[in-house]
């Protein structure tokens, strides 16, 4: 067999924009919800004398006659050792054959793709016109959530708090802000007390949000929480908002859910609703507090490695 | 991230002989049989759409500090088509980072690993010094079951059936047989009656070898079902033999011995012990008929990965 086309990062950030980020990534889920895409529940490889694991993520995406593979690990030490916690690779082939079609750096793929899960819950999930934000982990994933979330809203205010200073002063140098003004906080509660939109994006398995920390009434976009065992929130901030997913298996095995579902304080028919259901027209009733648990499904990667591959 | 190795099928066959696969197979199963070696259960993304499905295996082999996994697909229809049923692309990783070190075409090696194993059930299993062969399906699977077997046993004849008679003739004239004599046959029965060792390596869903073709006294390896619903003897066969086993989980989910199991036929405690079980001394009981489940392992393919990036 010939060597098949390898795609790398850069490839991807010249074709993929934020904006193609978001549109694809919606009609994925509405695919997914209309039962036209397929994906078997991932599997993990955990190697704890890593501190860290591998993910496997198939997927089958007929939209753009493809099916494949994501391959992630997630290490915590990495960034002590100037490397991404996350990185990833796609491989995609003929579903009609089997033949590898391509295989591509999935690593900015994932930012692109989790940002834009990030700016669907707030196009779909906040009525304020011009939110203020307050991030919690200031890696990667944070610096594509705003790049997303500025595709669909003109952002006030934000605040970013990270256990490493350091860490919030190389988020704040990157992202470009013509975005009115941006504060590092001392504390997540510092960081969230006038927030209206709240986005976690640490590895951790204890809760770092506490519900003395936020306002009444506000928007959690949960990402950091991908495996059993992860948590970012406190349960009781879970078990009085409205719960909102991005696949029910999921967020209940891996997602910021699980430990509440394990420990028993929710159950499954908590969640009210995945974002392909909002998509698709589905309404919730209004709640102070809306949570969303996003953890990340191969459809989006597939969907988004097959838009590259439409336009080359 | 700068692009990674990739290494070709010929690459593989360069550097690594049927004897080094024997070798390195058998190192692999006493590893994982000492709980060495860790490997998730695989998952399907199953198509019958196409007739076809793909499988995700990953595995972490510290003997070679090497995580990983291999995409491989299963597709009926792909040889009136001209292109191999089976064809497989592997990622091989750093545990320790995650980082992608190389990826590999892994359609050789799945050959080479798969006939090693054939090799290793004859050397442990058969006591008979020139033995004949009956081989039903005559694809590539069988090509390396005999080049592997030939490592191990000076061949006295073989038989060969396959639904296609070109198949048949195509195998004949691939195997370089100074190795006694080679029969065509019309059928199952003509093939298996005189054979010591029956090897299927076909990739249906029905019984094809019934009680009445075989011998009293026979080895069988049983290669061709490797997924839920794939059968290739008649459940009276597994019935009264030994059994043999790669993975006990695997082979009672999607080995030869899953139909048999599902319908209540045999018992997961009817299987007498996995090849790493005997290579590590365990004794098995005589019996006439020993049936080895062979549904290949992640292990296998990251090992002989592992064995070939020690090599270059």
């Amino acid at each position: 067999m010939s060597k098949p086309a390898y795609i790398t990062d850069q490839d991807i950030l010249k074709k993929i924009t934020p904006a193609d980020a978001i549109r694809i990534t919606k009609q994925a889920f509405v695919d997914y919800e209309a039962k036209r895409n397929k994906m078997p529940e991932k599997i993990y490889l955990d190697l704890p004398e890593y501190n860290g694991d591998f993910r496997a993520m198939p997927a089958y995406v007929p939209r753009y006659n493809i099916a494949g593979i994501k391959w992630v690990n997630s290490h915590k030490e990495n960034p002590a050792l100037g490397l991404p916690s996350v990185m990833a690779t796609l491989l995609i082939n003929n579903p009609k054959t089997g033949e590898l079609i391509a295989m591509m750096d999935a690593t900015a793929l994932t930012c692109l793709r989790t940002g834009a899960v990030g700016a669907i819950a707030t196009e779909l999930l906040t009525k304020i016109e011009n939110p203020n934000i307050a991030f919690i982990g200031c890696g990667k994933q944070a610096e594509y959530q705003l790049k997303c979330i500025q595709e669909v809203k003109k952002i006030n205010h934000i605040n970013v708090y990270d256990r490493s200073n350091n860490q919030s002063e190389i988020f704040a140098k990157n992202i470009k802000h013509n975005l009115g003004e941006l504060r590092i906080r001392e504390s997540v509660k510092a960081a969230c007390q006038t927030a209206n939109i709240i986005i976690t994006t640490t590895p951790g398995t204890k809760a770092i949000v506490m519900k003395d920390d936020i306002p009444e009434r506000c928007l959690i976009i949960a990402i950091g929480a991908d495996a059993e065992g992860k948590q970012e929130l406190d349960h009781s901030i879970i078990m009085d908002a409205t719960l909102i997913v991005d696949d029910i298996t999921q967020a209940s095995h891996s997602g910021e859910l699980n430990t509440a579902i394990t420990l028993k304080k929710i159950k499954r028919n908590n969640i009210s609703a995945t974002l392909g259901d909002l998509l698709s027209g589905k309404k919730i009733t209004d709640n102070n507090r809306i949570v969303v648990d996003s953890t990340g499904l191969a459809i989006q990667d597939l969907a988004l490695a097959g838009f590259y591959l439409s336009k080359v």
